[in-house]
């Protein structure tokens, strides 16, 4: 590894510029670089050899919500709240009849980058919340271009309103009635929006000289996945290789805007996705997670690690690949540091800051914790990781073709029930057996070794935890999106049914 | 793609060294480029970047003798007598116990390049049969070091001998006496004296400016997998790795003595494998085979889809990425084309030129055919698969542990008991399903327009077919490695048994 020590100093002096580029349900295997067997993301290739590679990192939960919040606040779901305690184990996210989200107290990523000068804006997904407490200028963006949901759809406005699009606090449309997603077809123009406001955002801030932190958390890679009518008919991949194209060549005309605009070397650029591929939607409308066991929902490789490169020309020597077991809240401090911020001291922050990684090319000695709603599911240390409970989904969903794991079973693994393993963890060396195939023996010395050192950090882990209150437990359809602030001026009121608020289902 | 004309021309004209480096059980991804999780082999990261990676090159049986009589041919097993009609659909190799090898009626590559004037090395796994008809030097090659079998051992030299090593005509030892393999620890050093052997010959051939065609075709990968002490432990994957690393040094090292010779853009280099990674060995002695299904011994991607890289600078463009049909014996017609050499126009050749392809980035049109012992099972035309049988293994094999797709099952493809599909092809779509999960429905006008093309296909290939004499029918213990040419020298003759030749048993 090259030592370049100036940099790190230079780069806590002129705060660069900070994009986050998220994607929704991409898998660890739908990049050239990472295996992807059709090889068709030339731009994010060239993104990895320019920058440096991620081979070992991982998401903060394999569902989206709380995924983002983790990011955004540095912390574990436990943590800040984006969990459930309506069933054990059980993925919870923020549909349009969740009555929580991002809770004030927690303290995010833009309200910190605000104090360094930073302008902070969010382009896409936002899923920390829809009402209006939670709204993302609420909490730290000066600007935004996107939805509060998923793009699920089309409703009928009566049972179910269409999800809005905002531009900063107010409404301006909803999905499938003003910004149109063609079911059968795929063909919807939103990643080119999307593109266009950032490339706009990104000129903006350069001509007024200020530091910028773009999240760019684009959705066209989760069902029902879209891409433009040009990129439509053009990947082997079908329709979901078409929108990883469309987004491959808008991250490469991204890139080429900061090197034409000369601030590539004063922005740092990190690419990953919040979870990974939902192999239920494969083939058409769900990626691949390469070698990895199960997808998304799941505490699998598949599951939760993600693709991910860092591009800093300049400073990121070029080429480097890195085994750094990396986390999206790590995302937060990483960014923290770039700008010089310190981090909050009055609560747990799980991110760790990896410019020493990516500038002097160190390893962290770190563990990753692998939760499923409110149960630590597995932990990984190095390259061992125990699971203290296995779950794949429940054999009553299996029946009716939800299945997180297609093709894939692995005795007493993929369990269809949920098997709790914290008395003898089954364990996996992920360097041997990535694919999660082949539990080390029990008897083994090797396993005694490796469960000992990883059931300490898992205990040591539980035994400070101070769990935040769940958000993720009410649902009322009341609080659905009927009248997003805007709606008067656009006549797209609703009127929304009486409050009836219950426990979420979360059956996953 | 980039028009380098004037490259083949010049190519025709100076009949460079050609390279053929042929990997043992090595999977499609156990390469970093290919998207092995660990990414440990630079060196041939390295080589693809600087030359085409090829991501759709299959070999022609998924077994490794039936494999390399056809790289050596141009020729399917099912022509060139690699096969046996012992039992349907089973695959057959060259074990000690073979009466039958390579017929005299086949013509080699080195048989043919000798007549361009070339001189012709074999360093490594000949296989083609072991008894004194079938040696290498009758068939082309001038040089051999090596042995005729696998490495299995070690024997007691009364129900067995352990295999030979030659060099040339006569046998210089045997493998766990004078070549030692440690079962234990894992360590051995022919990777080290096969690599020496290479840059020796390179060397030799350099400075006698006569043009060479070496094969290359190590076993470290094989199980029982080994590697020098030097590399032992030093890789994440544990020993499986450990000699992939020992063999990407290598590899490195034979490119880099190419440059240093100065004869790098005169030598036309090749990399591939010769079945899918053994998944019966795996974790410990078999490799990983990616995103695909099973592995070695089955006629799905994952035991025939072979890692490929073509290195020639300045001819090959850098960077170039593939998805030509490829298959090893278009390493034969490659061959003769940059020698200059007409292919046998008495017999069908199977393999084609694949220099439009790397020159000018050419696509050619062509199905794979995919034959386990004398059935062909399936044909791919584009992206499209159709399988008239499956099979995996039986249910009785299955019982006793030999499982050839650990961790994976999809049902009635994956099937434990031979699956005829003549009349009702099971279709794949490998662009969108690369791991052949999700079978086409029936009555898709996709399904009806793909199959009518490939069965066309499978059909015309079939009526035309004049299948050669079956070679590896016939097993005798008499004719093992007894005394081998060379023994009584070395004092390592060993008294056969009485002859008794028995119709061999091939249970997959």
């Amino acid at each position: 590894p090259l030592y370049l020590c100036w940099a790190l100093g230079s780069a806590a002096a002129t705060a660069p510029n900070i994009l986050l580029l998220l994607m929704d349900d991409m898998g660890w295997g739908d990049l050239g670089v990472f295996g992807q067997p059709s090889k068709e993301t030339p731009n994010l290739d060239q993104m990895a050899a320019e920058g440096m590679l991620f081979l070992d990192f991982y998401t903060a939960s394999p569902l989206c919500s709380p995924s983002r919040a983790a990011l955004l606040t540095g912390r574990l779901p436990v943590r800040n709240g984006f969990y459930t305690t309506n069933g054990h184990a059980r993925n919870a996210y923020t549909p349009q009849d969740i009555v929580g989200g991002i809770p004030d107290s927690e303290l995010l990523l833009p309200e910190l980058l605000k104090k360094a000068g930073y302008t902070n804006k969010i382009i896409g997904k936002w899923h920390l919340g829809h009402r209006p407490q939670f709204h993302p200028l609420r909490h730290g963006f000066d600007e935004w271009f996107g939805s509060p949901n998923c793009h699920f759809g089309p409703y009928d406005s009566r049972e179910r309103p269409n999800i809005p699009v905002f531009r900063d606090w107010d409404m301006v449309g909803r999905y499938y009635e003003d910004f149109k997603i063609d079911l059968k077809t795929g063909e919807a123009n939103l990643t080119q929006l999307y593109l266009q406001e950032a490339l706009d955002f990104i000129s903006k801030q350069q001509a007024s000289q200020q530091p910028f932190f773009l999240y760019w958390a684009i959705d066209a890679t989760h069902a029902p996945v879209y891409a433009s009518k040009q990129f439509l008919g053009t990947s082997q991949r079908g329709l979901y290789g078409d929108a990883v194209r469309e987004i491959d060549d808008s991250i490469g005309k991204i890139l080429k805007h900061l090197q034409q605009l000369g601030i590539s070397e004063n922005t740092f650029v990190f690419f990953t996705s919040d979870n990974g591929a939902a192999l239920i939607s494969a083939p058409k409308q769900g990626g691949s997670n390469g070698p990895f066991l199960c997808g998304k929902q799941t505490t699998f490789e598949g599951g939760m690690r993600e693709p991910a490169i860092a591009w800093w020309p300049g400073h990121i020597p070029a080429g480097g690949v890195s085994q750094q077991l990396g986390s999206v809240m790590d995302l937060f401090s990483t960014s923290l540091s770039l700008a010089g911020v310190q981090p909050p001291s009055d609560r747990q922050i799980d991110g760790i800051d990896l410019l020493p990684v990516m500038l002097q090319g160190k390893l962290i000695d770190r563990p990753i914790f692998y939760y499923r709603g409110n149960e630590l599911m597995a932990v990984r240390a190095g390259l061992y990781k125990a699971h203290y409970w296995t779950w794949s989904n429940s054999w009553e969903e299996q029946s009716k073709g939800i299945d997180f794991c297609p093709g894939q079973s692995v005795a007493g693994v993929t369990t269809h029930t949920q098997e709790e393993h914290t008395y003898l963890p089954l364990l996996f060396h992920l360097g041997r057996d990535p694919g999660e195939k082949y539990p080390l023996s029990f008897a083994s010395e090797e396993y005694q070794r490796a469960v000992e050192h990883i059931s300490g950090l898992a205990q040591q882990h539980k035994a400070s935890l101070v769990p935040g209150q769940p958000q993720l437990n009410v649902c009322d359809q009341a609080v659905m999106n009927w009248s997003p602030p805007g709606c008067e001026k656009l006549g797209k009121c609703l009127k929304a049914p009486e409050s009836d608020p219950k426990k979420c289902s979360w059956p996953h």
